[in-house]
C-alpha cells in the first residue's frame, strides 16, 4: 500500500462546521476556539464565510472574527466568498486566501447558490481574477462530486469538466466535496482515475462528510491514489443538511489518529486538537461526536 | 479496485454485543431479537456463549436462548464454547456450530482466559476434536491480531503461527479479531500478506471493532485482499472493555450499506436489519449508535 509521507490537513470547522450547527456561537467564543486551533500544529484554518448574513446568520460576524483572532505565523487563514461583495469584505478583513464554491450538479447548485452552473461560472471567474489581482491565493470548492441529493449519481466526467473550468479561471487548488456522505472507496478511486491524468495531485484536496461512517475508508483510498490534502472539521462539527442530525465533516482528530498510525506526517498534534475540542464542548454545552473525543472523555487513550 | 462479488456477514451481536452491554437483557427479549435477525437475510448468527455464568452473567441463559428461538432453515446458529463443559452444554442445546477462542498475545489471553497461550492450546484441541466427532463445524476466534491492550503491537508472524496451530487442530474457519480497534489499513494489508499465502481466504474472517472509526476502512482493504467473511454486530452493540463507553463491533447495517454501495452481494436486507435495530432500541431503551440507525431515526435514508 503506497502512501504519501506527508499530508496537509485543512481545518474547516469554524466555517463548514459552525454554519451547519443549529446553535449560534459568539464572536468571542469563535475567536478563542480558532486561537486554540492555531496552537495545534494546523497550517490552514478556514475561519468564516463572507456570504450574505441572511443566508448563513451563524457566520454574520465574519469580519469581527477575523479582527478578533490572533494570527500565528505560518498559518493560512481563509474564508469562503460567494461573489464580489463578499470578496470586498474579505479583502478589507485582510484574509490570507479566499475560497469560491459551486456544485457539480445543477440542482444542488441552484438550491445552494440560486443559480445554474452556467450562470455561476462567470461570477466565480470575476471573483477569482479580482482576488488574484489583489495578490490572494484562491481555493475552489466543488460539491456533489460523487452524488447529488436531488439528481443522484454525478459522473466523473462532469466533475472533470467543471474542475477544468475552475482551474482555467486561475484557482490554485480544488477541494472535491462529497457533500452527502454516500460514497464508497471504489467510487472515489474511479473519480480520481479520471481526474489525476488531468490535474496534479498536489492541487486536489478531498473533502468528505462522514454521514455513513465512510470518510476514513475514502480518505485511505485517496491517500493510496496520491492525494495529500484533506479537509476536516474538529469534532466532526457540522452535520448534514440532507440527513438532519447526522454526522458532518470527518473529524480532524479521527483523521489525525489514522494518519499518525499510518506513519504519515501532518504536523498536527493530537493533544492540541483535544484541547480545542474540550473548549468547543464547553462552548456548545454538548459532547463532540468524534471517536477521539469520546475516548478522551472516557479516560481512554 | 478488485472486490469480491459476494460476501458472508456473520452476526455476532447476540454474543459479542450483549456480553459487553452493561444492561441485562431477558431471555424472551434476546429470542425475539434473534428471531427478527433471522428474517433479515443473515445466514449466520452467533446467538450466545457457553462460558461459565460467573464470567459473563449477561449470557447465563445460553441454553434457554437456544430453546426459545425459532430456527430458520439455511441459517447457522452458533455459540462460543471455552472448554469441554461448555461444549457439553452447547451440544445438549443442539447448537449448529461452535466457536473456540484465544488471543495472539499472552497477556490478553491470560487476562481473558486465565491461561497462557501454551496452556490454552491443548484445551482447545480437545474441544475441537470432540465437537468434530459430534459432527459440528468449528470456528476459531483469534483476538489481538494487530495489537494487544497490554503488550502493544502483535507481529503477523505470531498470528500466523497460532493460526497454523488452530487449523492443525481441525477448525473450519478462523476469525481474526482486531480487539481494541487501533488498526489502520496498511497494518491489515501486512497481516493478510503474511497469512494469505498460508491459509485459503475462504477460511479467514475479519472481526473489527470500530473504537476509532476505522472498521469500514479496514474492511474495505480486507475486501481488496480477497477476504469474503466479516463479523459484525447489529447497531454496533458491544463497546470495548479497554475504552469504556467507546464503540463496539462494526455495525452490521453500516457494513451492509458499504457492501450494497460497492455492489457486493450479501443476501442481507437493510430493512430487516433496521427492524431488528428498532426492536433492540425499544428493549434497551436507548438509541443504537450506528450511522444507519441514526439516519433512520432522523427520517433520512
Amino acid at each position: 500500500m503506497k502512501l504519501p509521507k506527508k499530508v496537509t490537513l485543512k481545518e474547516v470547522g469554524p466555517r463548514d462546521g459552525l454554519q451547519n450547527e443549529p446553535q449560534q456561537v459568539s464572536t468571542e467564543h469563535k475567536a478563542a476556539w480558532i486561537d486554540r486551533l492555531s496552537k495545534s500544529g494546523l497550517s490552514y484554518i478556514e475561519v468564516t464565510s463572507f456570504v450574505h448574513p441572511k443566508w448563513i446568520p451563524q457566520l454574520a460576524d465574519a469580519a469581527e472574527v477575523l479582527s478578533s483572532i490572533t494570527r500565528q505565523p505560518g498559518i493560512t487563514y481563509a474564508a469562503l466568498v460567494p461573489n464580489r461583495q463578499g470578496l470586498e469584505r474579505a479583502l478589507q478583513a485582510n484574509i490570507d486566501e479566499i475560497s469560491v464554491f459551486m456544485s457539480a450538479s445543477d440542482s444542488h447548485n441552484k438550491n445552494n447558490i440560486n443559480k445554474t452552473i452556467t450562470e455561476t461560472l462567470p461570477v466565480l471567474k470575476e471573483v477569482v481574477s479580482e482576488a488574484k489581482a489583489s495578490g490572494k491565493t484562491v481555493r475552489g470548492y466543488l460539491s456533489t462530486i460523487i452524488a447529488c441529493p436531488y439528481e443522484g449519481k454525478v459522473s466523473p466526467e462532469q466533475v472533470k469538466d467543471i474542475a477544468a473550468r475552475l482551474f482555467d479561471m486561475g484557482i490554485d487548488e480544488l477541494s472535491l466535496g462529497e457533500t452527502i456522505g454516500v460514497a464508497v472507496p471504489p467510487e472515489v478511486e474511479r473519480l480520481l482515475e479520471v481526474l489525476l491524468p488531468e490535474f496534479a495531485a498536489e492541487r486536489l484536496a478531498m473533502h468528505f462528510h462522514d454521514t455513513r461512517g465512510l470518510a476514513l475508508a475514502n480518505i485511505s483510498k485517496s491517500l493510496e491514489m496520491g492525494i495529500t490534502i484533506f479537509d476536516s472539521s474538529l469534532g466532526g462539527l457540522g452535520g448534514c443538511p440532507y440527513a438532519k442530525g447526522a454526522s458532518g465533516n470527518v473529524a480532524t482528530e479521527d483523521l489525525l489518529y489514522m494518519l499518525d498510525a499510518m506513519g504519515i506526517q501532518s504536523g498536527v498534534r493530537m493533544e492540541g486538537l483535544i484541547a480545542a475540542g474540550e473548549l468547543m464542548e464547553s462552548i456548545l454545552g454538548k459532547p463532540l461526536k468524534s471517536r477521539q473525543m469520546e475516548i478522551h472523555r472516557r479516560g481512554g487513550k
